[in-house]
């Protein structure tokens, strides 16, 4: 037997969106449920797939089921293409099997043409239909010649300007009947004129080149770029929904209207939605008129309220979820042409979810898995009013490297965000990128800009601690940071100027757009309850650097940290010139000299974390840093730092040409730091052991178990070199002071080899913590920071669905994370696994390291509460 | 039962080397066989590592067991440590599984004290002897010191020639029996004054710190970096031999001497060697007289001289192989104290290997596996003068990039190596780095040393490609090329003054050293050839870039090209212009102009290397250079540029900004380029196939099938991207000029993502080839042109045994390349597996590439026959 590739409403249902897509399943689904569909066929997304198999080519089997299938429906209906009596016209739609809203172009009224216009008439002798009649035939000429055969819409828009022009009028709506016949004529006559053959006048060939254009659609940019910013694989493929057209301007018992069973904006429990009279679903888009609330049915047509009211009970019931639904009344009888779950804002998300447990339609876990964790985000950070986002343009776009919105004014230098914020101005600091040096005007902005830089970057890393908005890496900045002005093509940014930014897409914008504070309601408190309760011991922790960080990550639930950059506690304040005397120190004595500066505020930092962690536990990892993000780079900071060494500049200079490296990423850092320098890892030790001493001794019920991780391992006897450092100098001290404080030596596993060795690792380490970040680097061999020249071109090409470094590649990398966590239980079978890097704030990611038997993920402070409910949504799913 | 640490003579034999040492073992088989050995006993290299698992401590039951064993040797030599009448003196000798010569002290005559002594005289009163005696005595004294007790040599010599002085003598000899009475007395003062205890009388004391030294000799650097250089795991560790002295000394019935059963030089049949009578193994050593031939001991003791080469003869037949021999004649009596498989030259070992096999005492095979594949370096290219050698200073140390030996005038420029070269001197070409524009003057030069550059940088793969000595990476010097001189320390070296370089361990000689030029003779092709007959189906190919490197590598014995790397073929001539014009190309149609121009030459190259070839398979890697290799960087040549594409010098500059990289390892190479740039793939695809047909059809008996192999694939898509190129091109010119070419798409294995998901990525692959250079970076995470820093730490701590670079990292890099074979070949099983890095030339690495299952390995032109051998000899031992 044949293949199937086209369904009847009553051949599918809801499980069968993957074949169906969404819309497809949902009217199955409402046709099973008795309600008023008009009845179709779908052309399922196997169909597309194959179509893009076949180079882009519909094969003659497809072809023959869908005229099949059209003879099917002209049955059911009783209405037949091209019939002179009743002419039976369809709409032509697409639905993948995630909602991708707007995506992709529709086409109504197919099905039309002279003859088949005159036969409408007949049966409708009202001149006003006669009208709608000719309108929908020139529309169909137009949209058809638009979305499938790839004509301009510009050139139909200059005919029907010259008509209005010839008439005097200004709307499209005083065209007469006569007009809208010669609209069609002359529509008609464009297309020949551009295709060089007559516009199809057979139904079927309408049709199947519709078919194919929906197909075509799937592949279209905004399409593309939709896809990869919701995770959905471009292997997916849309299905096609063929579907009788009713007319909701037949007559005034018609109209149109689209509803929600509860406001997807507040989560009221109230229906919410609004309808035009006589009307078909364009007008209410096209915002001509202005359409009514949908309670004010209920007095204009009492028996279809009614009616409907109860059909979207019926089917919130049924879906045991908040639905969004469009219907069509044809001279009053209902029609519902689509259901679907609706989208909603975050915080009627919660309040849906809560109330759908109240009334007692779902269970607290299903509650838990009705929140997108990523939109959580928009609860966390400031929002942009949603009325003034749609209006604004996007200028630019650059990394999405920390989530919220802003908007205010450009300044060039932190010195200058800290002058106008602290007369009140609110500030955008625009950067080619920032260093540790402008931390303080990072904290006075309301959104960083980075020219250079990817997400891992000093801003991005930042940014992401201070729940600061942040977009890095917009290469179509120029700058002219000392003219205090920077260009975006022909647009010209000064000093002042309003600019907004989108942390979570990564679009910057020319133009001031209000902005909403972030709202944390209680809803959200006892949401996170349910989670956390589902989630079970699979823990959270947060990527912190300081206290700052720490204490606001502990409020937003971080059950820890699981990564402290030890080198990041120096980005504040005078503490980079210590950093960075260690690390031009030329001779064992100048190196040890400026570690004994380091020492205390390293050891003071660690006691104050302590403090604010109460208890929880905190992995410490040692120095890592490609030391280039360090260096000294302007004659200031060379002068102050030659002085601070009594050495000269020039010598400064010779040591900074020393250091440089062909390869940074891939040179002198991380656990090799402490191999051919292992004063370092006896100084950090002493400044951990100290600390969880001194502030156990503060507050004995913390217990603290300092966890020690070493960076950058690629082999056992590298780890094993580190560690005995690490262990003399922390037995030493602790025998020393006789006290009994235990600690764990452990490694991140971020070199391809520590993985592919892991059980020889796990020997010596006690924990591994997967730095998913340099692991994406080194297994696809590619460095963040220079990637940007090509995944453009690698995205256009569908080569990758999505940026590995967002998303954790499950083929590639998670493959090693898989073999390490396996190889490493096999040597030590309570080794403790955790990740973080940025995946770790990633629900897909999240799932994936809940999957591979890690006990914890660790993110970024404003990433805790998304990664608490993704790994409760992760062990709900596991558990079924 | 205790573990046993301690074996007598007749506890072992020759295949317990592993436990034993070679030595040991060696004397247990000579015991066997019933040969004159001194029954001593040997503790073993178990004992060893246990002391390194202890902390450097012997542990209490190895000291019972040595103490048990003590008395075993007391009574089967019916002699007595410390006895009065017949006391014991014995031998303390290291001994590890593999040869390691002079790398650890002897301690002989270990026993003696005052009244041992006396008692010895007692036995001989002969007054010379005597002396000996007291000789002996304090030449214990002193090696103890030294050698057990780390007390410097240097006081010891000062009061032997205080005493001189006193007695207006010049030589050690002219001291009489009271002279040497009175050194024990100093010099045990002086052990006295420097340690602050007696120097130990009690032989057991002597014995036990003297077995404890030998074991901490296996971690002295020496013995560290000849095991680095010889491939010698440090966990190996050393046994210690304990063996009864017998003196050659006594009388002149007595003697002493060295020999092989053959000459090791030339490898003639016919015992060689020499010795002394009346004196001890050092006095031979120390060469104040002059050892007499080993046939001159026929005339002077015809008994022991026939007994000796019915022994030498014996040991042959048994071994197998030419023997070298120590030997001891103490009052008539033959004692033979040590024999093992000779050290012989490259050509000694062909010769010796080819008449072993003419003697039916050895099978072909078992010939081919008697020479090291590294010796044949020496027959390929010039080496150095050996007795010169000894006696040069090393005066600094670079990476070992193309072998050989090359002696030379300092030169700066590449236009000075032609013009020296042209009237008759020897250069040295010395450069910071070289590039492209200085090919002639490589090619002029004796050898080439360059400050900065890894094994892959473009001094060492052109100087590999063209059999030239060359030194890279001598981080030492500081060039002042610009005033023609550099300094290494305190040295300086003018242009002019001679050095001379040695390719094959990187060493650097500021001063003349004579060679020899290579020499390969009847033997080599004989040998090679029975090697071939044993390697079967397992091919050898060559990485070669141009005609002349091809020529060479044919006549060498490659079987094809395993990498034709097309950006090299630009780095000679003119070319290099048009590559830059590409790669600086800011549109396509600028890039398409350069490409244009690229074309005709690249489909030259290939033509005329198809025509070298002569039907071998070449596999064409697609452009891959790291940018930065080839953007322009002097004024001069950025000039040039500017003119040629018809811009501004400034336009160039920014160009050239742009393309810089963070991490240009990790950047926008490899296939990216072509994803980025198709045309790049198309213009390539056209040269390829264009050249096959052009020389198929002069020579249809080639049958040229093209391999195409794209570079840096990380992903199957990726890979389909390109192909889907390339097939497009390709089979529209076969379709164009109707012909009937067939041709192969494949990729390398290079960057781990690639490797992990090769059952995928077979799925378009025909073949993989191993980038084992790229890929041993990505999967250590560190770039060859950075590790310089602290590779250095991590040999001297341990972590590596060897620089994975150089030998492939079979547990972590080698884990990869072993499931790539694997999954590659579930995918398609007839998928084409080789390797292409620099391991294809490793004896270790390519017996771990023939296990592993792969066709081939690829390697320089000059490696070729190592590889050739290595690959024999792998495929005998598999077969075993």
């Amino acid at each position: 037997m044949a293949h199937k590739y086209v369904y009847l409403f009553n051949e599918g249902n809801a499980n069968m969106r993957e074949v169906l897509g969404g819309k497809g399943a949902n009217l199955c689904e409402m046709t099973n449920l008795g309600m008023p569909v008009p009845q179709g066929f779908i052309v399922s997304t196997e169909a597309c797939t194959r179509y893009y198999e076949d180079g882009k080519k519909l094969s003659q089997d497809i072809i023959d089921e869908i005229d099949e299938y059209l003879g099917k429906i002209e049955e059911i209906n009783g209405k037949k293409f091209a019939d002179p009596e009743k002419p039976l016209l369809v709409s032509v739609r697409s639905g993948a099997r995630a909602s991708m809203p707007g995506m992709m172009d529709t086409i109504l009224n197919l099905g039309i043409n002279d003859e088949v216009a005159a036969a409408l008439i007949k049966g409708n002798p009202d001149p006003k239909f006669e009208r709608f009649v000719y309108d929908s035939y020139r529309r169909f000429v137009q949209m058809f010649s638009d979305v499938v055969m790839g004509i301009s819409k510009k050139q139909f828009e200059v005919i029907i300007d010259e008509i209005k022009e010839k008439k005097g009028v200004k709307n499209d709506i005083d065209l007469d009947v006569n007009d809208m016949k010669e609209l069609v004529v002359r529509f008609k006559a464009y297309y020949k004129e551009q295709l060089g053959t007559d516009f199809p006048t057979d139904p079927h060939d309408q049709m199947l080149e519709s078919v194919k254009a929906v197909f075509r659609s799937w592949d279209n940019e905004r399409a593309q770029i939709y896809r990869m910013r919701n995770d959905i694989p471009s292997s997916w493929g849309t299905a096609v929904t063929v579907m009788p057209m009713v007319f909701g301007n037949l007559n005034n018992k018609s109209g149109t209207g689209v509803a929600f069973t509860r406001n997807p904006s507040t989560g009221e429990k109230a229906i919410y939605g609004e309808y035009l009279i006589n009307a078909q679903g364009e007008d209410v888009v096209a915002g001509v008129r202005t359409p009514s609330k949908i309670s004010e049915l209920e007095r204009e047509m009492p028996e279809v309220y009614a009616q409907f009211i109860k059909t979207a009970k019926k089917l919130e019931n049924h879906y045991k979820d908040m639905q969004d639904m469009e219907f069509t009344i044809e001279d009053g009888k209902l029609y519902m042409l689509q259901c679907r779950n609706g989208k909603r804002t975050a915080s009627a998300a919660l309040r849906i979810a809560l109330d759908l447990v109240d009334e007692r339609k779902i269970t607290k876990e299903e509650a838990v898995c009705r929140v997108e964790p990523k939109q959580l985000d928009a609860l966390l950070h400031p929002t942009f009013d949603a009325a003034a986002l749609k209006k604004a343009k996007v200028v630019a776009q650059g990394l999405a490297a920390s989530p919220g919105a802003a908007c205010g004014r450009v300044v060039f230098t932190a010195a200058e965000s800290e002058e106008w914020a602290a007369r009140g101005e609110k500030v955008i600091l625009v950067r080619l990128e920032t260093s540790p040096d402008d931390i303080k005007g990072m904290v006075t902005a309301q959104g960083i800009l980075t020219v250079r830089g990817g997400m891992t970057s000093h801003a991005a890393v930042v940014a992401r601690g201070m729940g600061t908005c942040c977009v890095s890496g917009c290469g179509d900045i120029v700058m002219h940071a000392d003219k205090k002005y920077f260009t975006i093509g022909d647009l010209r940014f000064n000093e002042g100027d309003y600019i907004s930014l989108d942390g979570s897409t990564g679009n910057v914008y020319g133009e001031a757009i209000p902005t909403a504070p972030a709202t944390i309601s209680g809803d959200f408190k006892k949401f996170m309850e349910w989670a956390d309760a589902a989630r079970g011991d699979f823990m959270v922790r947060t990527n912190a650097d300081n206290p700052r960080d720490t204490a606001q990550a502990v409020k937003f639930g971080a059950q820890g940290i699981g990564l402290c950059r030890t080198e990041h506690m120096f980005f504040e304040g005078d503490r980079i010139m210590a950093i960075r005397e260690m690390i031009v120190s030329d001779t064992v004595e100048q190196r040890k000299k400026a570690l004994a500066k380091i020492l205390p505020l390293q050891q003071g930092d660690f006691e104050e974390m302590y403090r604010v962690l109460e208890g929880r536990p905190m992995t410490v990892r040692y120095l890592d840093p490609p030391l280039h993000e360090f260096i000294p780079k302007t004659e200031a900071e060379k002068d102050a730092l030659a002085k601070d060494m009594g050495i000269t500049v020039e010598k400064i200079d010779d040591i900074c040409v020393k250091l440089e490296e062909s390869n940074p990423m891939m040179g002198h850092r991380g656990c090799r730091l402490c191999v051919t320098f292992p004063e370092i890892a006896e100084m950090q030790t002493t400044a951990v052991i100290n600390a969880a001493i001194n502030v156990n001794a503060e507050h004995p019920e913390y217990n603290i178990v300092p966890e020690i991780m070493i960076p950058l391992v690629g082999s056992v006897k590298e780890l094993k070199f580190v560690k005995d450092i690490v262990t003399a100098t922390a037995d030493k001290i602790i025998a020393d002071k006789g006290v009994a404080l235990k600690y764990k030596v452990g490694t991140m596993i971020e070199i391809p080899r520590a993985a592919i060795t892991a059980d020889e690792i796990a020997q010596e380490a006690e924990f591994f913590s997967f730095g998913t970040n340099d692991l994406t680097q080194m297994t696809f061999g590619f460095s963040r920071d220079d990637a940007g020249k090509f995944l453009g071109s690698y995205y256009e090409n569908k080569i990758y669905d999505f940026d590995p470094f967002a998303k954790l590649d499950q083929e590639g990398v998670g493959k090693l994370v898989k073999m390490a966590a396996d190889l490493g239980k096999k040597t030590r079978p309570d080794i403790h696994l955790g990740i973080c890097g940025e995946h770790g704030g990633d629900p897909s990611s999240v799932e994936f390291c809940y999957n591979a038997g890690l006990n914890y993920v660790s993110c970024s402070p404003f990433r805790v509460p998304i990664a608490r409910l993704a790994a409760a949504q992760a062990a709900i799913k596991a558990k079924k």
